[in-house]
């Protein structure tokens, strides 16, 4: 039987008529990363409460071997594989559902952080041979990206699911006229192409792993 | 009996000849943010195990009523008080010395991350209403300053002590010519000057402290 | 008999509440830089036509030896000892007055640029002697701070005129909340009082003028 | 008879290994962007005379009907139109033939600055109509990429050649874990198709033209 991985992209936000996320994670809906795996692809709404229920839903309908969440992270000049995500909420802005929470925890009584356990490292490693501006990042904000996460990590704790989020730039459509940093969504495919293979494959025993156990 | 704040700041690291958090955090040395209270500075090793093992034996001796940890945060453009401590070291350059740890947890078996305590909320409005620039920051990196900053949250879960971390950007004389971001000493040095008083005077009420209970 | 060096600054403009250029300048008023002369400082209007008509009153009337006019440069990092003034006017905003031209010269039928030919190199080198962020700027942009410059560096081509235009960044007070550079009004100040003194002062045969002959 | 765009792109220089510039430029060698117009593309030099002199020759045999000169922008984010080229060299670092000149002209008694003369505004006008990031700059800085199109402009004066140039920001393959932004070579072929074709097509009778006749 087939085994699913989930990937997630967001609804466009504060104002943007696209969200990159979404862009490249829709081109891999029914993709085979590996033999038998296949890719369902989701647009979340971006907004607080309704992407963690969809989220919920969707990993219990599902039961994907793995999920990974995109995001856009507008500004950043390079895919940023996220390693920490943080028990806090505070929103800049409204999300898609007018909630601006601010101070507030993701979970009631969660830990203050969980560590990403997918191998970021070797993922990093595949991106930067295959020429992808890319780094892990250590913070993955406060809004609705870093809450996703949040819900993600705090349900691989309970159901020993491998989670992972990845920030990917503006698409350069979305940057024609502002100097704001960009990058191609041919490239953010790609990246997202080879982080779901590593995680796939990997027996988990780089070196990063060696730091991190939990 | 007086009480006591430590106050530290680090040695230059990194090539610089100076560490901004050094100049602002000797000039504290004596002071009396409130009565009854006085300021002990302290120069730090930029080093994982030495500043380490200084801070476990000036807390011992000190038994400071807060710690307050300053360090440079090259390239920022205000200052920074951070949220996060992350239980991660990955050093991209060797520490002063020569250790240059990847992948390592701050404290063997410690929680993925430490929120800091502190009112970081009436702290940052202090420092707006002195026109001073500044942020509430979720990321510490991975080198020195976080680990420092980790290490203060764990002997805090121990010992009940509020601690706290504070990146300044350079000083103006580190970026002569390079064109990178920088604030006056004076500025930092009222900065940390108000976040002092805004620690040892605050109820703690503030909206922020809703949202982190631990 | 005394002579007079005029430094001027913008009024406010694009919705702030101060320009630090004329911080700078209006606590020039009255200084002197050397024996025998001193500075008149004059607020300049943010507007293409106004400020241009004041600066040609100013210099009828005053008769100065050198005018420095000093502008806001939001972003920058470091104080901009700028080289080329062109002749255009590109107004991403309105100026104060409402006008907002695009793709007209600041004087018909004048060349499209003059250089400054100030002692710019001599005036960075006492600038990083006294540590002072500072760079030589090859682009006053096209908005009013270029306009004057280059009117400034018309009347000098017909007057004999030493003339020279300065970019400080924001004032700190500025950019409290958004991240943004900015370096103190007293680093500023201290460097234009240093570019006047050197301008005053230098026999103009540094390495830079063998290059500007024009 | 078919006419001839000559389009240049430039040797890697300060330790890259490749140049962004010729890689879209090599790409359009014997592209016809109208008909009975081809392009013939060149790789420079990345060093001031060799560079001069191949342009010279180059244009004497080829009688270009237009050149266009590409060049790599380091750091930049978006396809940057440039508007002026000045009279003036000061080498960062050596050039490839190990030259480093300061403050010298790049044309002995040259004016200090040309402006380009072409439609630049409907050059934008085509790139963002084509959601590509671009931006008119007023700065081709003062290193062998303002030296080349200062040289086209005095050319142009003498000639009456329509000549530009256009800087390109680094590949994404240059900038794998630095940080610093780039732009696919896909879109920057595209944007500098686009501009050789509006250059050719365009009557001249652009807002632009109004404010910068010569």
């Amino acid at each position: 039987m087939k085994k699913t991985v989930l990937v997630t992209g967001f609804a466009p936000f504060g104002g943007e008529t696209l969200n990159p996320s979404w862009q490249v994670a829709k081109q891999l809906h029914g993709w085979q990363p590996i033999a038998e795996v296949e890719v369902v692809a989701v647009e979340l709404a971006c907004a607080f409460l309704e992407s963690a229920e969809q989220l919920s839903q969707l990993i219990a309908k599902l039961q994907p071997c793995l999920v990974l969440a995109i995001g856009q992270a507008g500004g950043r000049t390079q895919i940023c594989l996220e390693h920490v995500a943080i028990n806090l909420i505070e929103a800049r802005i409204p999300d898609n559902a007018g909630q601006q929470p601010s101070g507030v925890p993701v979970v009631e009584g969660g830990p203050d952080a969980y560590f990403c356990q997918l191998p970021l490292k070797s993922m990093l490693k595949a991106l930067h041979q295959h020429a992808i501006p890319a780094a892990i990042s250590y913070t993955a904000g406060t809004y609705v990206c870093n809450s996703t996460f949040y819900h993600l990590c705090h349900l691989r704790k309970q159901m020993h699911l491998p989670v992972g989020f990845i920030h990917i730039p503006y698409a350069p459509s979305q940057t024609i006229n502002n100097g704001v940093a960009s990058l191609g969504l041919d490239l953010a495919l790609t990246a997202v192409k080879l982080c779901i293979q590593v995680a796939l494959t990997s027996n988990n025993d780089d070196s990063y792993q060696t730091g991190t156990l939990d």
